[in-house]
């Protein structure tokens, strides 16, 4: 008798953007003249660089020709990738990262939820609130949590509350926790995190012998240059923290699938008889065993990223997203909107009018001003009464939905 | 305190193919003028067929003007691919696939590994031996079994002996089994199914209400007709199974990486209090929550294997690899080795000369033949004895590996 993982049948609802997704199809088939923006979902809409697509052309043109064809590469990811990542993303921040610490993976999604299976199910888990939903959702389907209460919240995680209220700084949790997940710059507030509060989490888990899983994947879009890019600019957090980056939202990779985890040598973890253990070779076999690596061409995509083209080309598009985000900053705070993030990030997270539940504003958004947007609460309780808007779409398109915004909440 | 997954502390030795790539590393270091030939790892040595090449510099195109860019797709793959899979592996077969049934994903061995997230941890496994090591490494991962013996057999699973004694057909198990996995054409045996065993299998699995995972990755070599393509093709078997496909073997895409999962809607498991739970809509929400579907650009890649050009490209390579096989068989044979396999399946599997055990028979081969192969042992106890050579090389490369086989052997 096949028994299912009946944990599956705790989580609330779907994943929160198939339900935004079923809500749009619904109205665009109600009202199929209407013109939708969508400031939704976090995709990227411009097109990639032309140093990216140049490598990508290069690449296919090697797997036409038997001398040049690379059939199954290292499942970790090829060395010219991993070693461009070392210099540039970590050797110029004065960061000390060696190459096979990188394991270059399709997506960050994908890893921040398959690095579960290395850790046992009696740890507890941290999150702040609101939070990107594949994290406490891989939790629960890996059996880490018991039920959800009426506001959605489950048995077991620790959630740290990061609201208007307390500046979005998450406090140090007054309890024991054992795995730490950490997003800066910050999704879903674009907010980010000073040098001073994340050396007190890295304190915090060196004290308690915890591991934070600092999911970077928006760090390019920094520009603040008092904020640190990486967790390992911390001192001792490379005995602490796992890293997560993508080429997502940086070289608009969402439809490439490009990212890479960091595992330092130096983080460990305990056995059940209090030994310590290695974490990356338990990477290294989970990813050897349940990964098969990432296509030759995405991989020679992302290597161009780093060229001095390509990073020029890139540097520009984060620009333009930037500035999309500042102008949905100031179009909303001139419609009396209280606004935050948006500025060393792609997102602006905004009070709703009126302290509207944040589903009524979505629905209200989309059906009087044909704007998509995402309800804060979908992240979590204390996201309830916000609304996440994100600054990927053309100037045309940001303007337009900054007018609409602008006419139906002024 | 974070604690590490313990499970993973039973796992014996590295995964088979690192091992192997370490053992041929250092020879190499030993002896860098030898030229070694390796028919190893089963991993393609034909370029792309340009069906494919051309699919994906247009697709590589598309992703450089803001009108034709993708960004996220659905994470269950596009439907244009979805749907040529329907129509051409299983609506030419007289088997009614629904496209929703079809998974994309970036490989078998993430597929295989990443389905038993679904399933409960009591299932109890079957596997037939020797095996795809990933199965029964996945299910040691998970908690599925306990500690290994002295022959490598962990505690739990239900191992199936196919041996030459039983002319490779495994006997349905006399105890019950929740979750069975079956790969046909088979590797490492090179070995088929036959309708009227797999019918068998197909019943057993409805009678005790098991969930069968069937690996077709190698479906494309069939070329006797008597043989099923898929599970599809033996009555009842929506049911109760799960089929993986991939376009690593068939079109040598082993670096680009696509593959897919059928999930039939008609397929259920139990819960803990005995009702039934479709199997269909918890595959979908792992996919939604812990992948992002799989690049662009390879879907195309994949959907041009389906045109006329790719079908009939591709058609000429899987024949260039299944004459090695054939050439491989015959000059073993002449050798006088016993061969089996090889005739529906790009792998050769052979008995050692004299008994002699598999790494010993692979250590000779690689230094007195400079020959890389594939040690039977490493897929199960019952592969002990036996050995596997695949046929992706070149033709000279093969013919070459041959005349050193025999030089050693005969």
């Amino acid at each position: 008798m096949a028994r299912i993982n009946e944990h599956y049948r705790k989580l609330k609802a779907g994943y929160l953007f198939p339900e935004i997704g079923r809500r749009v199809s619904a109205f665009c088939a109600q009202q199929p003249e209407a013109r939708v923006i969508r400031l939704g979902i976090g995709d990227v809409t411009e097109p990639l660089p032309p140093a990216v697509i140049e490598a990508m052309h290069t690449a296919v043109d090697e797997m036409a020709a038997r001398e040049t064809f690379r059939g199954y590469g290292p499942e970790q990811g090829y060395d010219f990738l991993r070693e461009l990542i070392v210099e540039h993303d970590y050797g110029s921040r004065g960061v000390d990262i060696s190459a096979d610490e990188v394991f270059i993976s399709d997506g960050s999604k994908c890893d921040t939820g398959n690095i579960l299976d290395i850790f046992g199910l009696d740890n507890i888990v941290a999150v702040v609130d609101p939070v990107s939903p594949v994290y406490v959702d891989t939790n629960v389907m890996a059996g880490r949590t018991g039920e959800a209460d009426e506001h959605g919240r489950y048995a077991g995680p620790v959630y740290v509350p990061v609201t208007a209220e307390n500046d979005f700084v998450p406090a140090i949790p007054d309890r024991k926790v054992d795995l730490i997940y950490l997003c800066y710059p910050n999704n879903p507030t674009g907010t980010v995190v000073r040098r001073e509060t994340l050396k007190k989490w890295v304190d915090f888990a060196r004290a308690s012998d915890a591991i934070i899983l600092f999911d970077a994947a928006y760090e390019a879009y920094i520009t603040s240059p008092e904020i640190p890019h990486s967790i390992y600019e911390i001192d001792g957090a490379r005995d602490v923290a796992i890293e997560f980056r993508s080429f997502s939202k940086t070289a608009g990779f969402t439809g490439v699938r490009c990212a890479f985890t960091v595992v330092p040598h130096a983080l460990t973890g305990t056995t059940g008889n209090g030994t310590r253990a290695e974490i990356h070779p338990l990477w290294n076999r989970r990813q050897t065993t349940k990964f098969n690596g990432v296509s030759y061409v995405v991989q020679r995509a992302a290597a161009a990223v780093y060229s001095p083209a390509g990073r020029e080309q890139v540097r520009r598009i984060i620009e333009f997203y930037l500035e999309n985000a500042r102008l949905i900053r100031a179009g909303l705070e001139k419609a009396g909107i209280r606004v935050y993030g948006g500025i060393d990030a792609p997102y602006v997270w905004l009070q709703t009018p009126q302290g509207m539940g944040s589903w009524k504003f979505f629905d209200q958004l989309l059906t009087r001003a044909h704007l998509v947007g995402t309800p804060g609460s979908g992240f979590g309780s204390c996201g309830e009464g916000y609304f996440r808007l994100s600054a990927f779409n053309s100037r045309a398109n940001v303007e337009e939905a900054v007018a609409r915004f602008q006419k139906i909440v002024g």
